[in-house]
């Protein structure tokens, strides 16, 4: 199992973890008088930019103390812009001496997909607790590699996947089994949009590992197992391309299906050639929907024919700060490396069914 | 093709088709001094009880003259109730006598699904306009056998699709190609219910000829097929079954994935095990949605953005009005026998996508 090496967070640990049932929310103690964690940013590129970086204006747990890029002069306009000191600047070759930096407590990483691996070894190894984009990894392999490289340093790994926090995403998951809505019988989950520049990384397979399942469909894949709240036991999944030359290396469209232990089912689309954004999941007793369902906000839709409250919000902040809530209490994120594993192993068997043409169990162990 | 015999209606044809482009909806000359069409309703069950019956009320094309029953008591009760003359109640042995009913123009079939090609055999044999509940046979030869018998006999014949004459639900395939919306890229169509009774006929392959394919799934079909505004050229599908005692004959859940000739992609549920009624059109400049998306009405929803107006009328009274002037002008339905066909190959290509647990090609011409 998870060894852990709190001994130089010890310090800050005040934070308490309630216990927190399968199905109900985790509820931390409100006010933590701890110094904020500091987070350095792996890859500056949009995500980091647009959303990360004023992520941290609403972070109360948790504060920016580092960036990591090839680029250097951008580099420090960030370290000026946020506050942080230089030292906190690193680059792909000196990343390793982060080890060192006792400002730096929490790596996030979000690097093109292929590279995660090599650096949620390379911060594991330098002892710092990682957050880690989706996709976590490429295969399953190699999240079963991170999982085990954190493990073996004692750091927590966590995956970037934010619409946890989101309420109005978590509603749909708190209603199944409520007397109210009972089990889960389906999930329908999409996300899809039309793609860009066709020169970006997302659309190289040597970066980004595949195309629009690995950058979208992991929502999917999420969505279902989220409100399912089971594994997939199997799955089936088609493959469509319309522009071969813009996704000569990655899929444009993948539309898959999962049947669960219980007889739940779900059938979900991703694509790079068209919108799509929604989840509906049926209840014995009701039904739930999100549209947008995985954005980045405000998530709407409805709960049992009343519609959920729009709230605004960064998703980023507060999935940041539970990470940070998580080290110092020495507990899993609800989204861990374990989540990320198990929604590789099944974009593992979405990739092994499209290559069969057909049906494909979900026969390793996680 | 398809010749007619009009002598017996000339008297009465007084209505003017306007001519209909593909995507314009057809627009008929306002007013009609003719008098009604008579209409039979063959089988008297819930969907005779519960929604046609009362969409009579609000028809001014057609009317109701006579019913074909089993029962010879509930049929002169409807005669009764609904004003016409006992010489309208027919039972299914001495129906094929309403060829000498003056007071009869068009026989509407709502029987079994597996009883449906005799009886448009047997409509068309005593001279009679044909609509038929949907699905109009069980497989896609049926469908060619019935065609040729209303062919033959010189009637028209179509199928019980209501939702092609709900404006909301046809708003989304009119905005198909237009500057504001471009064409369509992807079409997500689910429809599914819990099914009660497990003694009804719905459940019975004999009587019903497959499960909720054959009773909800052909309005994934039709959305499908509506708002591509083509015809797949390929599919996949995949079959679960939760309750095996239940659905002992006949499909409970089934996932089917089309492909169009340019590109376009659909991803559609249907089941007897849980409820999902919903749209999604992916245009290239925008999103259209429905939901409700195939009930009775009204249908609500989304086009780029702006809700659609609900609006309350019998989706059955417009369908059978225009059925009505189809036969007076002598020109045939858009929802014809011919999609009822095109529909049967897509669903005969599900069960065989299904039997083969793999893609199979729709390669029989239409």
């Amino acid at each position: 199992m998870l060894r852990r090496n709190f001994l130089s967070l010890s310090s800050r640990t005040t934070g308490v973890a309630l216990a927190a049932g399968a199905l109900a929310p985790r509820v931390w103690a409100a006010a933590t008088k701890s110094k904020p964690l500091g987070v350095a940013l792996v890859g500056l590129g949009n995500y980091s930019t647009r959303q990360l970086a004023k992520a941290f204006n609403e972070t109360t747990e948790c504060r920016l103390t580092g960036v990591v890029s090839g680029d250097p002069v951008k580099a420090k306009r960030w370290a000026a812009e946020h506050g942080f000191a230089e030292s906190g600047v690193y680059n792909y070759e000196n990343f390793d001496s982060i080890a060192n930096n006792p400002d730096i407590d929490i790596v996030y990483i979000v690097l093109p997909n292929s590279m995660h691996l090599e650096f949620i070894e390379r911060a594991a190894a330098a002892g710092k607790q990682v957050i880690c984009e989706k996709p976590m990894t490429v295969t399953g392999a190699e999240s079963r590699r991170a999982i085990k490289a954190c493990e073996d340093a004692g750091v927590l790994l966590s995956v970037g996947y934010r619409l946890q926090f989101d309420p109005n995403y978590r509603a749909l998951m708190l209603a199944r089994g409520t007397p109210e809505l009972g089990a889960v019988r389906y999930v329908q989950a999409d996300m899809a949009f039309p793609i860009g520049d066709p020169t970006q990384w997302r659309l190289r397979k040597p970066l980004a590992g595949g195309g629009a399942m690995y950058d979208v469909g992991v929502y999917c894949t999420q969505s279902a197992r989220f409100f399912a709240g089971q594994e997939p036991v199997a799955v089936t999944a088609q493959e469509y391309k319309t522009d071969p030359v813009k996704f000569a290396e990655v899929d444009e469209t993948i539309m898959f299906q999962l049947e669960f232990p219980n007889g739940t089912t779900a059938n979900c689309t991703t694509s790079y050639a068209f919108r799509s954004n929604s989840v509906h999941v049926d209840y014995q007793k009701g039904v739930g929907t999100l549209s947008p369902a995985h954005s980045y906000g405000p998530i709407a839709g409805t709960l049992n024919n009343k519609e959920l409250a729009p709230r605004e919000f960064s998703q980023q902040a507060l999935q940041m700060d539970d990470f940070a809530r998580c080290v110092r209490a020495g507990v899993e994120s609800e989204v861990s490396g374990l989540e990320g594993l198990k929604d590789m192993l099944v974009v593992d068997a979405i990739y092994r069914s499209i290559a069969a043409g057909s049906k494909r169990t979900l026969v390793e162990p996680v």
